[in-house]
């Protein structure tokens, strides 16, 4: 069967890549490029993530328990449009979530993805129930209301099965479950002695995915949330079922792409952008982070800048941001500006290494600038000119040097 | 001729790392491990450079013509030992430079660099004097007083010699020459057509470091500035330079050390390391960054983490922090610190993929203290705790959750 997208969307996302639409199409076909819009968000620019395309950036955000705050979550959707982030997750877990998430839809022109197991679990806390007393209609029902009110893509943890309980009884992980998606599935299995109902009814759920030209997201549950669980028996065990998974969606016709970790030490990153690559066949890889440390909390937007620079330039499409308030808090605005920063610039330096999207050519044109001591060029071509421009005008924006080198500007000096 | 390190300093390397002597004494030998520590500057702490040892990092401070301000440098110099970091360097080019550099030298328990050539081209701009009038005799003269004052490591661009002068006119750069010690030797060549003062009586050169046990860093005077620039003829020629001098220092005994770019795709940054070591029989490399894009000023210090934790992964031995200032003005204290904490963390996420020096054991630590929800110890083991507990702070330290997931958490909710 064809793969579910609106030919008006093939034509943008090539426009927007300065490549042909038969080349997107191409990729869309082959499951190698997904094209993040629902046919109900109309006002969202779609998306193009995949082989061959710029890597793009996702921006987090949503309230939490105990921290609920919609004009705050509406000002983080306007500053990662601004500062060119390429879609937002709504992953609210407090307040009137429903609400909040018409709301970042109506907000967002760019793409919006969320996790419906949140919204699902939270009813049931509101109710005084466990996430082991969901059932599968309440679950889906929640999912359909999301396609429904123009959620692009959805991440669900379909691929945690119980063939893998043994496996993560057989090896005890440092950090268990850190996925909350895959911590609530777990308790649901075990507790309930059935199969996962998001693998069980994947054929129900690929269905309405595809009215909606929607993208499914397909969850890592079992990623690992420290250096010591990295690259272990469980990730690969639920990998593998995500391959299934892939060719299924694509067998029905339906858009789909791989969620991976995590926390992951840099010489392992090559490694699992190619296990995802050949056990997913190609699907877009859409990674957390790699975070490649966890001794840096505060810092995670660096940390991360790291992996993801690393993981995108081995291969992976789609990079999640994560900011400095990562494993300590709710992010601020600033935290969510500092990590959007962050992860443009992995994404871009990976964009130089696998030579695509102009990223060489932009970087180019910063430096002649640079050496043309065209400040307001470097400023204006700068990845956040606003900041730029704050450190640079406290030396006053008139003089053409620095206060590094002054009179000593080796380029200055070589007129070569 | 064996090289001269003092055998106490071998111990003090050896106990610092977790290593035998032996090993220590066996790299220092081969030229593959340097020790940092003049005799002179009796209360540091000799710090070891090379294979098989922990990632060091260096702190980049001084002042400049348009911003003089000791005891800035100095409170510089404090956080940088707070801060954990290996080095420092004292680039300082204005003011009365000398007096700056005894203070720093004072005021350091960790090894001290400079690049003397500064200091005498700064002499000679105070006579009304151009970087062309600069002699052999007063150049060796600075030289000889960094030693005397107990300057641990000097970076010498003596690997920019007379045959370099064609490839750089053949082959115009972006950003032409950046290393403001590469910029004055090349306009120095060039206005006097002799060659560089600092390769012709190398030999002079060698005799003085041998004398104070101090190291050599070869410079990298044609390090790329620019993303456009990498991997360029001009870089690869000094490279080469690097490597004969690298023997000869080897052959009289000397401790040698190269430098690296500076702007270097990711991509390219492994071929970077392996030329190094390759064509440098094994030195310790100490690179700049790399940078992974121009694009982003402001931002540098996490566009150096890349690149940083890149290298070192790939063999780097020695990092070269940048600041959110580079490209733009002097930093600040608190640029400082935000350059040493990204270099640190690259350094570390590098250790962990060396395999080397713990760097694995405690991630485990933090994150079995994240498992048991002991925010304490996960604080303290933190690399910068005091930013941590302030950005946990906002919730309340008495709460076990926190506020990204609130009663929702998935660690908490399986224990397994």
């Amino acid at each position: 069967m064809s793969i579910s997208v609106m030919a008006e969307d093939i034509k943008r996302v090539a426009a927007d890549e300065g490549l042909t639409p038969e080349f997107i199409r191409e990729g869309v076909d082959r499951g190698t490029i997904v094209i993040l819009r629902n046919k109900q968000h109309a006002w969202a620019k779609p998306v193009g993530v995949g082989r061959g395309l710029r890597t793009k950036i996702n921006v987090n955000l949503g309230s939490s328990p105990d921290m609920v705050d919609s004009d705050l979550e509406l000002a983080k959707v306007r500053m990662a449009m601004e500062l060119g982030a390429d879609t937002v997750m709504d992953l609210s877990t407090g307040g009137d979530i429903r609400s909040l998430r018409i709301s970042v839809l109506k907000e967002s022109h760019i793409p919006v993805g969320t996790v419906p197991i949140y919204e699902a679990v939270c009813k049931l806390a509101q109710d005084g129930k466990s996430p082991v007393d969901l059932t599968k209609d309440s679950l889906f029902s929640v999912i359909r209301d999301h396609f429904e009110s123009g959620v692009d893509f959805l991440t669900v943890h379909c691929g945690l099965t119980s063939r893998a309980l043994p496996v993560i009884e057989r090896r005890k992980r440092t950090t268990g479950i850190v996925s909350r998606g895959g911590s609530f599935l777990h308790k649901w299995m075990k507790h309930n002695r059935r199969e996962n109902p998001l693998y069980e009814h994947y054929d129900e759920l690929l269905d309405m995915t595809r009215e909606y030209h929607a993208t499914l997201s397909l969850g890592d549950g079992l990623r690992p949330g420290s250096i010591a669980d990295s690259t272990d028996s469980s990730q690969v065990e639920e990998l593998l079922v995500l391959g299934e998974l892939v060719d299924r969606a694509r067998d029905k016709g339906v858009q789909a792409m791989v969620e991976g970790p995590g926390h992951i030490p840099i010489h392992e990153i090559p490694a699992n952008v190619l296990l995802e690559k050949k056990l997913c066949h190609g699907a877009p890889f859409y990674v957390l982070g790699p975070l490649v440390t966890d001794s840096a909390p505060a810092y995670d937007h660096i940390v991360s800048a790291i992996g993801g620079a690393v993981a995108a330039s081995a291969g992976a499409d789609f990079l999640c941001y994560v900011t400095p308030s990562e494993h300590l808090c709710l992010p601020d605005i600033e935290d969510v500006r500092q990590g959007i920063i962050a992860s443009r610039i992995a994404a871009h330096a990976a964009d130089i290494a696998k030579g695509i999207g102009g990223a060489e050519k932009q970087d180019l044109l910063i430096s002649q600038a640079r050496k043309n001591f065209d400040w307001e060029k470097v400023m204006s071509l700068s990845m956040d000119p606003e900041r730029a421009r704050r450190k640079r005008g406290k030396v006053g924006s008139d003089s053409q040097k620095c206060t590094m080198c002054g009179q000593f500007c080796a380029m200055r000096e070589n007129m070569i």
